[in-house]
């Protein structure tokens, strides 16, 4: 299978001696993953056309209207893992190749997309390139956005020889697209559970990001006694133990992983500690109950211990139910092929382009299983052949959509 | 009184705009202060010398054998207070101007020493030059040692003029003092509770430093199910409230306030959390208690969440009982002066250079009242008239000490 040349190709681009991966936008890996990816896609006969922002799109017959559409993403976050987003971009150019050695010759047209700074990686915020394109956010913000030495969008963009003067939302190329299928290593181990390499998703669950600052009183660790001490690491201690006990209670996800220590010196109480929670649920009402849940801890403990506490949400996105109808469909077609017709439908706590598109677009997903769950790490991995079996997957729906009528695959 | 002119003198250097001081050993505003030190000195006719370890002696008679000194330091904790270490260094020179104007001619020598870095906040082991001097460590290793952008004290040390091939112990210095006696601004609020401006030091508890790593894995928090997770930031957590537990439990300080995170990611849960206990109490026993107490927990937690955790010692040092005759002595003249004659006799949590000194000469502390109790912190703060009384004081105890024979205040 193609796959598997294909993978070993792209697999040193960015890859660190530990095995951890480093794909920057608009910087050295990423640019010679997105120069494989062009290549590949010209050596098939594909039109490769990068977009306003800065995303990729490789046709099969178009640029035109009703196109079924595939793809994923090249970018990494700071030590990622090999598979999360070039599994799904790898597994489209090899699903075209599937399609070719059936002979299937599309009555419209099938592309491949290729979106920019999925991750966040080094501007901060995910997926930049869909939801500038789904005009998700504007483009002043975004040419603004600067990475960690300082440099802006703009300037990286502008470096890198794309006009960041152009940017912005592009209802043309959405107009094009019919459906929209994104295949995605899974990032957690669900499948692993069961006998099927592919499953589908549901939704993606509701999550944010909200910032607490715990201000105390800078002291000395050794002289100052107990009693007249604000120290905000009690409190802040308190908010990472909530927020595991509040995921526990609501069957959600929630977790303290960052936060900055002022002045973090060993023998310094400190005046001001900065952490961020992370938090998902299945439904907005619970995503509000744990977070509500964790604030009214760390305000107990903070009060407790005389020290500030402010909590403000950072970003919050609502719950994204992927098209039921398309969902339904892919399931009962990967289910042909599956040891067991019925294919797991799981939702997600991860966002994804899929996600920003859906509002869009009609909208899939497929997951690809993960033994171990682990993701965003060195040590993220899918077996050969469940690879194997994605692109199978991949290519049977995406053979399944392009013989159905356009417009057809209504959520 | 001089205390004040010197005092608005001193202020600025190495002052931020913040107020917060940065004073690092052999760099800008610490040889600036020092430069500042030795003109006061010299404009006393005083003789002032650098010992080969770097630490300056400013001489009224001698150098000889048989002296009464003081003194403490200039150096400063990063963004720290103007009264830890410059409190005591001025008011020695008052001192000497009190005795000077009361007519007191010294049968034998008093000397002011100016100690180096003994914050450790550049080369990050506190009271570097009194433990050269004393050779409680060894030049090859401070030779050696790193500031954060990896100057060594050598590099550093020649850069500004010395040898550094020539540091290590010094006997023959040490064999000329009889006594050593340190005014330091108070580093709690004891004596704010009390009529007292001024107290004496009983002993510096035991206390040390330890680190603690937490091993865990690398995952996705939004997509790894809670049961899969191995995430260190909840036994760190469990550690930071069980220090605090443990220092009420057991009469004592205990303190983590500083750590290090890895990835430190919002979305990442951590791979290793490494954090440091800052550990002080009234006697050995009671330290080893505490420190065992908060081991046991981290341990518990960190086996709770299949998370490996090791704890090392990185410093401890012994209980310092300041030597008894020289303690009761220095409170019977403080409190010739003193609202009441029963001045308080208080122990601290924190090291000073009078503490390493303890073990070779007959040494004592005075602390000058804190109404805060702040320290390492911009707002460290004395009241004037504490500070006078606190000269007064210091005067006090020299002119007794220097009329008494040789040798007679032993431990």
């Amino acid at each position: 299978m193609s796959f598997d040349r294909m993978w070993a190709e792209l697999a040193p681009v960015g890859r660190a001696a530990d095995g951890g991966y480093h794909r920057y936008t608009w910087a050295g890996a990423d640019t010679d993953a997105r120069a494989w990816f062009t290549g590949e896609a010209a050596a098939r006969g594909l039109d490769v056309r990068t977009d306003r922002n800065g995303n990729l799109w490789a046709w099969w017959g178009g640029p035109g209207p009703g196109a079924v559409a595939t793809g994923s993403h090249l970018d990494s976050v700071p030590d990622g893992g090999a598979f999360d987003g070039p599994l799904g971009v790898v597994s489209a150019l090899a699903a075209v190749d599937e399609l070719r050695a059936r002979g299937v010759r599309p009555a419209r047209p099938l592309v491949l997309a290729v979106f920019v700074e999925e991750e966040g990686g080094r501007f901060g915020v995910p997926c930049l390139g869909s939801r500038l394109t789904a005009g998700e956010i504007s483009p002043e913000r975004a040419r603004g956005l600067a990475d960690a030495d300082g440099v802006t969008w703009a300037e990286a963009m502008a470096a890198a020889g794309h006009d960041p003067d152009l940017i912005g939302p592009d209802p043309d190329t959405l107009a094009s697209l019919d459906v929209f299928v994104e295949l995605h290593v899974e990032q957690g181990r669900a499948l692993e559970d069961t006998v099927h390499p592919v499953g589908v998703a549901s939704a993606i669950w509701p999550h944010g990001r909200w910032r607490m600052d715990f201000t105390g009183r800078a002291d000395h660790a050794g002289t100052t006694r107990l009693a007249d001490r604000n120290d905000p690491m009690l409190p802040f201690a308190h908010a990472v133990l909530a927020a595991r006990a509040q995921a526990e209670e609501h069957g959600a996800r929630a977790t303290v992983a960052r936060s900055v220590i002022v002045p973090n010196g060993t023998n310094a109480i400190p005046s001001l500690v900065s952490a961020w929670l992370d938090a998902r649920a299945d439904s907005e009402d619970t995503l509000t109950a744990v977070v509500e849940g964790v604030r009214a801890r760390a305000e107990a403990a903070a009060r407790e211990h005389g020290v500030g506490v402010a909590m403000t949400a950072e970003s919050r996105t609502p719950l994204v139910s992927f098209a039921h109808g398309l969902r339904d469909r892919l399931a009962a077609v990967v289910g042909t092929r599956a040891p067991d017709p019925r294919v797991p439908v799981l939702p997600t706590g991860a966002g994804h382009d899929a996600g920003v598109l859906a509002a869009h677009v009609p909208t899939a997903m497929l997951y690809v299983r993960n033994p171990t769950g682990v993701s965003h790490s060195p040590k993220e991995w899918a077996r050969p052949d469940d690879c194997h079996a994605g692109v199978l997957a991949l290519a049977d729906v995406l053979q399944d959509l392009l013989a159905r009528p356009v417009g057809e695959v209504a959520p």
